[in-house]
């Protein structure tokens, strides 16, 4: 009766004060507390923070902050294995940078090869075959694709509090929307199921398609071209874009979310901006101001100025993984 | 009572029987009665062509569809109105098409000037501002812009059975969007209000922002560049960028609407279309197949081979606008 309730009352939209069952994989402290004490004053009718239910627009980053971006993007994963599947169609990569590397397995090399580097293997790895066909490749890639350290498919490695972060606010009356420098169509396919985030509330860098018309049936055809990179300055363009309205609350884990941090706080409503900060090197990795992905220094270096939440992982977290610690 | 229990159906998602006071302005017939079966059909979860309450997407165009499009484009007026208006800051439009055919009032040599031209005017019209700025410019305009045959504002202009379709759709779980040839940024200000639309599912397009910092202030200024042009074949390309799903219900009027039709009803769902045909000389306007805006043309020549409904606006609709006939 209680969960009838519980759930009744979100269906109405209906604020509910915060009990000891939401976000139960914090720790208690200030962190945890920050975040229930914007939801209950923004959410109280009655209050002069009041936010209506329509304009509860919530963004978070996806690598680093709601799955792990260690040692490298899962999305980069995804991409050498499309290179080692793949090379038998292409000798000619046995000669050819960043192919060659990738191969080798040297991926310092690859690092090396810079933003034209990774654009081509984007490009031979994600393009040249319809969406539904591009949507099948990822799915069956992440039904058993494994993260190289822990050995757990990445797919239960999303972050449980972060996952209880956004079953709160959706509880709450926000709409939670994605917004990665990652593949839009890399994302789309799994988001339901692991963050709850429905396809047309996920936001990320794009790659040109092309409508044809192809034995009479229609079809969309991805070119191999970058759209849009939904990154840095590209996020509060990104977040204009797709859902034209400033969000209230924003969570990202590196300087490549600092543009979406100050247009989220420094909107109309003066929304809340969180960060989270990867402290935690026996349970997962410890990094920030040098790393080669998720590098943050700028956006904790004004963290405190502009008011910013930094989540310190180690300190505020109970649980760290979906799948249990 | 009733209306508190509709209203309680309507927030659970609880499909109801079509009754009388469903598509009200709707002439009995067989138009009205193919929507309520199709309706009916893919809500009855014990059937067989039952959608899920989150694959119930259905999109509409805009201009035609959900108000007219004749003598020219709701946008093409803005347009104008914003050339007349800055004319004394730019003296050198007295003689440089397409300028000076618009301050002359001969739009037949600004349609002359063809893609080129009308480019030039949108970018002269619609960029160098901020995305907020552009926001206010639009709402003033349109809360006195009047049409130049009815003399009603256009916001009072919208097609009364085609909101109702749109209420209609949402009281049985469907999510209604705007897919439109339009510049997204000129139809969010007043989609709410209008179509009960969120600027979140508005799909149109788009002009290309750029972040900057300004006096310590983060904007998105809108560049003289266009970023996507959302018409003909790229509709389905800007469906699947901005929703990532395939539609189950489409409503569109012209050529321009054909490709998003096909991916609509050859989509896997096998979803429902249906085009608006301007059949009414006295309360709207009559055109098709030779028209400049709107023409209707290849669809109208397939719409029966393909199954795609088309409403006749003379016989099918008992009213036609918003405001009252």
């Amino acid at each position: 009766m209680v969960v009838f309730i519980r759930a009744l009352l979100v269906v109405l939209c209906i604020p509910m004060l915060a009990g000891a069952q939401d976000l139960p994989s914090w720790n208690a402290g200030t962190s945890r507390q920050a975040i229930i004490d914007f939801v209950q004053k923004t959410t109280s009718e009655a209050g002069p923070a009041y936010i209506k239910p329509e304009e509860r627009i919530a963004v978070f980053d996806n690598d680093g902050t709601l799955w792990p971006e260690q040692p490298y993007y899962v999305q980069l994963a995804f991409a050498l294995d499309r290179v080692k599947l793949l090379a038998p169609q292409h000798p000619e990569w046995k000669a050819k940078e960043p192919f060659k590397s990738v191969l080798a397995g040297d991926l310092g090399a690859v690092a090396k090869s810079g933003p034209r580097g990774v654009a081509e293997l984007v490009v031979a790895t994600h393009a040249g075959m319809t969406t539904t066909e591009f949507e099948t490749i990822v799915s069956e890639w992440f039904s058993t694709a494994k993260h190289p350290k822990t050995g757990k498919r990445f797919l239960d490695m999303t972050y449980l509090p972060m996952r209880e972060l956004l079953d709160y606010l959706r509880a709450n009356g926000f709409k939670t929307y994605i917004v990665s420098g990652g593949g839009v169509e890399f994302m789309r396919p799994i988001a339901q199921a692991t963050y709850g985030i429905p396809p047309e509330q996920v936001i990320g860098s794009t790659i040109e398609t092309k409508f044809a018309i192809v034995d009479d049936v229609p079809v969309l055809r991805r070119l191999p071209k970058i759209d849009f990179v939904n990154d840095g300055p590209g996020k509060p363009v990104g977040i204009n874009k797709f859902i034209g309205r400033r969000p209230v609350f924003v969570a990202g884990n590196s300087d490549g979310d600092y543009e979406m941090l100050r247009w989220t706080t420094e909107g109309p409503q003066h929304g809340f901006a969180m960060i989270v900060h990867h402290t935690d090197s026996v349970r997962e990795y410890q990094y920030d101001r040098t790393s080669a992905f998720g590098k943050l220094d700028k956006a904790l270096n004004e963290a405190e100025l502009r008011n910013w939440l930094v989540v310190d992982m180690k300190a505020d977290w109970k649980n760290i993984w979906s799948s249990g610690n």
